[in-house]
């Protein structure tokens, strides 16, 4: 139980100015007297019925909900079909990313591959290549795990100031599914490991079934740890655009890796240095020097409420600043936020501990007095890691990168309760 | 990790006559050598573009998946409009339902009611009688956990003997989500409860917008525990047939309870004995007495997969028997499975073990021998409690009853793999 919620909390603001209704009762006076047209309207919700039960096989949001939808942004890339949909965050709560509005990228569009259709080839270093039908790779032990997917480039137009004015696009790059699937240990052991000799030194090659075919080298020692040969997500076969029937899930590494439409594991011994390893994915330093291999993503965290696209819509009193926090290296176990732009700091409350890798709801359960905010949030993660600022950031990684920005990120809220991206000092 | 997992596993049947790819593989062949049509084909699949990125703002499942949808039987109700969509747990794994899918129940139908005609009364036995804006709950301090919401007449037509060929028929009155809201008792403590008194004999009478109204009586201890006033579910807004904007989560007890459109808290001195509490939701016992108050849901567990819907495809050799299990008392400690009709059982695997009160994700890592099977799942809880058999439950409850059925499911699965509800004595 919370303390927050264990303490006393009686509020003023039901009494005072920003909720009329409230106020009439709070007053003394009882509602019938003083009716509210919304609450007599509330009364005819009773005396008639509604809809039947939902006929559709499949159910939508309500159509007053149309607006918290995944959102395209043609020009993010070379061409429309390798876009990116972006993840609604500014208007869910919780921890849970639903399918039909969750983050989605692909390089060569998405393709249509049926379960019978579908085949998954282990070969190279093994003492027997195999290929596994769908219905093989039933039949081995299942896990369930809920994990955090974020794009490399997520947050990546950051760089170069505050550029995007909604945190559906600076940090929408990112969902959060229970996935379930056959650990890829399982499947190598399968396969058998003898014919590699010393795993210290190898790796497995992973690529897709589409025409990217998106190969990606991971080391052998994180193949035997967590990555899972996934088929759901959030109970529910992956949808087309999340890789149906099957996908790769690399807990807390970067999204490019969750290899969609899995149709090919090898066992190498050296790493492909394919070209989404080497010209994409890597992050050009200050001298012109490539960082690679920089799978892990970082601590971070954002506020996604208030944020520009979810503005404060009342007066001042008693508010919750909320947002998201995650960490590829394992627990968020801590999120520190500031209104005044990183001078002061107050710790926010975690919400439900889930998972390692998997995304944390924070928030704080404060009072607005009405005036101008530098918000921002700083997460910690188990290994003691802090959340830099943009400038601590591109102290190290100089300003020519696009991924792996993980920096402190700031909204102006105004007195009139909307926020705006600003980078501050 | 689970030890499922680490230990030595490696399997004969990919090899064998299951696979007959694998097969071809594992006698030594290339792949190059000896074709398969699907690997050609698979290599179709990188020579064009799939599809963009959907341009639909909210995502659906592929088509291949259009049988796992909620189905509606019209004639369990006496109106169409008063019916019930079942949740296809015999197609889900993991533990989290997809709201899309999820079992929903309403009385007098499904209403739209928008957020800013909402409006939620708090009266009775209160220091100040209030009214909240949708706005108003966003401001307090807001909880999120994943909880099972089962309908009290889950598996109820299975009182009279195996009915239903369907786990999704006997058991898919039940959905798991990740429920976000305002704890009850913090709306309580913001309308005072010193003019209650002494709350150990109060209660709560919660009621919804609807012709319904489906007023349900909650005594005060519950309501002072880990009642939510609740707006998201999985994340998003709840759908309008869950209860949009609000409903009332009462995590353990039964569905009926979990008031949708929440439009009045009353804290009263006595229960109100409503229509939902005495005529229905009550279970006639064997002398015609009837048990009321009966809100706790009792461990049950059921096996999803082998299943009427959800037969076995391939021979002998390995395979999960799979399944879900819950309890309103709180965690599930161990769930066993029996192939033979209760007579000898195995301890499965449990999940990952998630939130008290959520349904818990069990699998059976086995080989079937080819040979008939009564499969059956026994879960038990934190308290000790075990879930009985049919017979031991009829012996306490006789057979008039339609609500808590949580006895002991039997599948009967034949040699060529189908699975048919049948009753063992």
């Amino acid at each position: 139980m919370d303390d927050a919620l264990k303490a006393p909390s009686r509020r003023a603001f039901l009494k005072g100015s920003a909720a009329a209704v409230a106020g009439s009762v709070a007053a003394g006076a009882a509602v019938a007297a003083e009716p509210d047209p919304l609450i007599t309207e509330l009364q005819d919700w009773a005396s008639s019925l509604g809809e039947g039960v939902d006929e559709t096989p499949y159910g939508l949001p309500i159509k007053y909900e149309d607006d918290v939808v995944r959102r395209n942004v043609p020009w993010l890339t070379a061409d429309p079909i390798s876009s990116i949909n972006f993840t609604p965050i500014h208007a869910l709560d919780g921890t849970i990313t639903p399918q039909g509005c969750a983050f989605e990228r692909h390089h060569s569009g998405a393709i249509e591959l049926s379960k019978p259709d579908y085949r998954l080839m282990i070969n190279g270093l093994v003492d027997q290549e195999l290929v596994f039908t769908y219905a093989d790779l039933e039949r081995f032990p299942r896990e369930n795990h809920v994990y955090f997917c974020e794009c490399a480039a997520n947050t990546g137009m950051e760089w170069a100031g505050a550029q995007l004015n909604g945190v559906q696009f600076t940090h929408g790059m990112i969902h959060n599914m229970e996935y379930t699937g056959v650990s890829l240990r399982t499947l190598l052991n399968e396969a058998g490991l003898g014919a590699a000799g010393d795993l210290k030194d190898k790796w497995v090659y992973v690529e897709g079934a589409d025409a990217s075919s998106n190969g990606r080298s991971i080391p052998m020692e994180k193949a035997l740890d967590d990555v899972l040969v996934a088929f759901k997500a959030n109970g529910e076969a992956l949808r087309k655009e999340h890789g149906y029937p099957v996908r790769l899930v690399v807990p807390g590494w970067e999204g490019n890796m969750w290899v969609k439409w899995l149709r090919r594991i090898e066992v190498t011994d050296m790493a492909v240095e394919s070209r989404e390893e080497t010209s994409k994915y890597t992050d050009v330093l200050a001298d012109g020097i490539a960082r690679k291999w920089t799978w892990v993503m970082d601590a971070k965290s954002v506020i996604t409420s208030p944020s520009p696209q979810s503005p404060i819509t009342h007066g001042p009193g008693p508010m919750v600043i909320s947002g998201l926090a995650w960490s590829g290296h394992g627990q968020i176990t801590r999120v520190d936020v500031s209104k005044d732009g990183g001078m002061t700091w107050e710790t926010a409350r975690l919400g439900r501990q889930g998972d390692t890798k998997a995304l944390t709801r924070f928030y704080l359960d404060t009072e607005w007095d009405g005036e101008e905010m530098l918000l921002q949030a700083r997460a910690m993660d188990e290994t003691g890691y802090v959340q830099p600022t943009k400038a601590q950031l591109r102290e190290v990684r100089g300003e020519n990168s696009i991924y792996h920005n993980n920096c402190i990120q700031t909204w102006h809220v105004k007195t009139n309760g909307e926020a705006e991206n600003v980078e501050v000092s």
